[in-house]
C-alpha cells in the first residue's frame, strides 16, 4: 500500500475489520514488523487524537516514530519553478519533500483545509506533493478533504457495536452547530467509508448485509458528490433520525457545492441552528441509537451532556479505535515495503 | 501503585531507599520491565530536568515514551457540565482524559498552580481528573502543591550523604529571595518528605534514626499545615542554621495559610530579602552543611556564587537522582499493571 | 572521540569515508551499538535535516533519542559569576548544563551564530560550555562557525560522484545571493575539510591523489583563514569556474576578516549581486560541474531551477547522505565510551 487517502485503498473491507480484531485482541502480535523502520508524522496543524493513536500504533509494530511539528507560518515552501525566492519562502517542496523521505520508511501527513481556495484544497495538493516527491508510502493524518484513519476507526467501531443489535445497521451523518468555521475532512471520509461498506455489501448486522446511510443538515451545506454519491440525502432532521442505530453528529462549514461562493464559510449564526444540537429528544426520535463523534466536541452545541455521557455514546471506544485503524494500516504498509 | 503524590503512596521508605540503590548500581536492571508499555507524559507547563530525567528513567525500563507539551493557553478545557461551549474551549475534560488515557499505559502529570485560586490550586484538580478520568495510573511531575520525584530525590541525596558523617541529620528548608512568584510545590513535598523520613523513624545517620527537620522563613510565608505538621519553624535564620548538616534553601511566594489575602503573592521587595541569600556567613553557622537546591536556582539571589560552587554542594548529585527516582516510581507502577 | 568540531577530530578522512561506505551498504549493522545508551540533541535554533537524520542516525545504532528544544527566548542562561540573577535569566549555565549531561550519554548542540560579536562567536562559546561542564561528549550540529556533519557528507557525496569521472577533482565553493544575513558555518567547515582532504592526499579522483579547492565571492566575504588557508582565492567567479568538478554554492554574511565592521552584515544589496546566481550559463563554464548546495535552498538567489534540477544535481544525495556522516559520529563516539 503506497498512499491511502480513501475507503477503496484497503480493498476488501471485511478483510480490513478481521485485521482489525486481530489486532485489537493483540496490540503486539506483530511487534517485531516494524524494527529499524521510522514512521516520520509531519504536522501542519495541531493533533492530539492523531498524534498520540498513531504513535502508539507505530510502536506496537515495534517502529521508529519522528514527530516533526511544521509551524506553517514559520516555514513556508515555494510550490511554484521559476519564482526568485527573495521573501518569506525560504524553501523549495522540490527539496523538502525528497531530503524529509530521505530519512524515514513511511510518512504521515497532517494538512487541514484552508477553507479559502476550494480547487487547492480538494486537489489534495500538499498530501500528493509528499506521494509524488518523497518516494515513501504516504498516509493522511487528516488532509484537506479526508480523515481516513478516523472513518476506520468508526467503522471498526460500528462492525462491534452493530453485529449485537440490528440487521442492517441505520447509519445518520447529521450536522450540527458550531462557533467556528471547520473543514469537511471527516463528513466526507464517514460518507464515503458509509457507502463503501454498503457497496461492499459488508456484513454488519445480524442478517443483512451492507448499511442504510443517511446525510441530514441544513440546506446549503451539501457534500461533495465524491464522497456522498448514492447516499440519501434528508433535510428534516426528525425524519432522517427516525429508526436510526447510529447517529454520527459532526459540524462542517459550506463545502461550496450548491453554494460556491459560501466555500469555507458559515452559512447562518449558529443561534439560529441550535435545533440542529443532539439532546435527548433527537435520540428518542431514534431507535436506541449510539451516539458517535470524531472529538473534540463541544458540548451544548453538537451535543449535549446527558446524551454524549450516556451509557449508548460510543465517543470513546471511537477514540481508542484510532490506535487500532492507525496499526492496520501501518502494518499493510511495512508489509507492502 | 495507582497514583504518586504523596510520600506515603511509597509506602516504607527505607524499602524505596533500597530500591533506588539498586536502581542507581544498575540503572537497566528493569530494562524489559516496560516492554509494550507506553508512557505518556502531559505537560501543562515547561520542564529541563524532569522532561530529561523522566524519559531516561522510562527509557531505562524499556518503556516507549510519548511527550505531549499542551500549550495552556492554546487548549482550554472545559471542565463544567451543562455548558454551551461556544468559547474558546474547544473540548471537555470528560473526553480529552479518558481519550489520553486509551493511548498509554502510565501518564505523568505537570500542572503549576495558577497562585490565584487557592482553592482550586491545593484540590490539585487537574491532577485529580487525570486520576479519576484517565483510567490509567498517573503520577506527578510537579503539581500544583507537590513534586514527589523532587522529595524523593532529594531524600536519596540525604541519604546518600547523610550516612558518612552525621548520627541524626539536621535539615533545614529556608526561605530565600526571588524576584517572580513561584508555587509552593518544592517546599510542600520538601517538608512531606522530611517529616514522614522522621515519622518511620528512617535510618539515614550513623546511630540515631529519623531527621531533626526544622523550616525557616519571613512571617508571612508559614507553609501548609498538612505538609508541615510537627515540624519546627523556626523564623531567626540563623538560629535555624547552628549545627545543620543539610540546608535546602527554596523560594516560595505566600501560602496563603497566616495572610490568605497574600496567597501566591511576593509579600516584601525582594531588594529588602536579601538577608536571607545563602552565602558563605550564612553556612558557617552551620555544621559544614551541605548545600542543596531542587534547580532551576538563581545565583546571587538564592544562594552566591562561593556556596554552589563549593565541594559540599549536593546540587548536581541531587539533580542526577532525578533520574533515580523516577525510574523507582515508573518500576513500581509498572509491577503493579 | 569526546568532541566533533572539526576535520581534524576524524583523523583519517580515508578510513572515515571506509567506515561511511560500510554504514551506507548497512546501516544497521552496528544496530546494537547504542543499546541503553542515550542522545540528547539540544537545539537553540530551528533544524529540518539536522533534527532528522541525526535521530534517524541515533536510531540506526540502537540508541534512545531524546530531542531538547530550547527557546531561546525564553530560557536564557547566566554565563557570568558573581551576578544577582533578578532579570530575565532564570538559570546558570553552570547548573544547566552538568543536569543535561547527568541523563544522557552524548550531546548533539545546535547554536547558530548571533552575528553581532564576532569574538564570541567565532570562540564557539557555547559548545565549549557544553565540552567543558556536561561530562560527556559532544558533537556540533550546526554552531557558531561550523557544521562539520554537513562537510562530511559533503565530502562523501564528492567521494562517491569524483571517483567515476575525474583524475583529481576541482572543486569550487562560490558565495551566492541571498536576502538575509546567513552564519559562515557552512562555508567554513565546507573550506576545511576540503582542504584537511587535499593535506591528506585522500585518493577521490581515478589517478590524482587530494582535491583542488578554490573559494570565490564578492571581495569583502574573504573568509576566517583559520578555516581557508592555503586555499586559492579568485574573485573572478568565472575563471574560479573553469574547468570545476563541483560546484558547491553557498550565501554567507561577511565574516568580518577584511571588513571587521561588516561582521554579520550584508555588504551589498542582493539585487545588484545577481550575477553571482548559478544558472546554466555559470556550469557551461566548468568540465559539467556537479551542483551542490548543504540545503535549504532559495531557488533563484542561490540557484535557478534548470541547474538545481538538473541529472548533474547532488542536493539530494547530499543531503541523504546526513543520515550517514551522523551515523558515523555517533558510532566512532559509542565505540569510544
Amino acid at each position: 500500500m503506497n498512499s491511502f487517502l480513501n475507503a477503496k485503498d484497503l480493498g476488501d473491507l471485511k478483510e480490513a475489520l478481521r485485521e482489525a480484531a486481530e489486532i485489537k485482541s493483540d496490540r503486539f502480535r506483530y511487534d517485531t514488523l516494524g524494527k529499524n523502520k521510522t514512521l516520520l508524522m509531519v504536522f501542519f496543524n495541531n493533533s492530539l487524537r492523531t498524534r498520540l493513536s498513531t504513535q502508539k500504533a507505530a510502536m506496537n509494530l515495534g517502529m521508529n516514530v519522528i514527530v516533526l511539528d511544521v509551524n506553517a507560518g514559520a516555514w513556508k515552501l515555494e510550490t511554484e519553478r521559476g519564482v526568485i525566492m527573495d521573501g518569506d519562502k525560504s524553501e523549495h517542496l522540490l527539496e523538502a519533500i525528497p531530503v524529509m523521505g530521505s530519512f524515514c520508511d513511511v510518512i504521515g501527513i497532517r494538512s487541514f483545509a484552508g477553507l479559502t481556495d476550494r480547487d487547492y484544497d480538494y486537489a489534495e495538493t500538499v498530501y500528493h506533493q509528499f506521494v509524488q516527491h518523497s518516494g515513501k508510502p504516504v498516509f493522511a493524518m487528516e488532509t484537506a478533504t479526508v480523515h481516513p484513519l478516523q472513518a476506520f476507526a468508526d467503522l471498526i467501531t460500528i462492525s462491534e457495536y452493530a453485529s449485537k443489535r440490528c440487521k442492517r445497521p441505520k447509519v445518520v451523518l447529521t450536522w450540527a452547530p458550531h462557533p467556528r468555521a471547520l473543514p469537511q475532512a471527516v463528513p466526507n471520509s464517514f460518507a464515503q467509508w458509509m457507502q463503501e461498506a454498503d457497496r461492499q455489501a459488508l456484513p454488519l448486522g445480524g442478517s443483512k448485509a451492507g448499511i442504510d446511510f443517511v446525510i441530514t443538515h441544513p440546506e446549503g451545506y451539501e457534500l461533495d458528490p465524491d464522497f456522498t454519491t448514492g447516499a440519501t440525502v434528508e433535510y428534516d432532521q426528525r425524519k432522517a433520525f427516525e429508526g436510526a442505530d447510529f447517529i454520527y453528529a459532526k459540524n462542517w462549514s459550506c463545502p461550496g457545492v450548491t453554494h460556491p461562493a459560501g466555500y469555507g464559510k458559515i452559512l447562518h449564526d449558529y443561534h439560529q441552528m441550535m435545533h440542529w444540537t443532539v439532546d435527548a429528544e433527537h435520540m428518542e426520535w431514534t431507535n436506541h441509537a449510539h451516539f458517535m463523534h470524531c472529538l473534540p466536541v463541544r458540548r451544548g452545541m453538537i451535543v449535549t451532556d446527558d446524551v454524549i455521557e450516556a451509557p449508548s455514546s460510543l465517543v470513546i471506544p471511537e477514540a481508542a479505535n484510532r490506535e487500532i485503524s492507525a496499526t492496520v494500516i501501518l502494518k499493510r504498509i511495512l508489509q507492502s515495503l
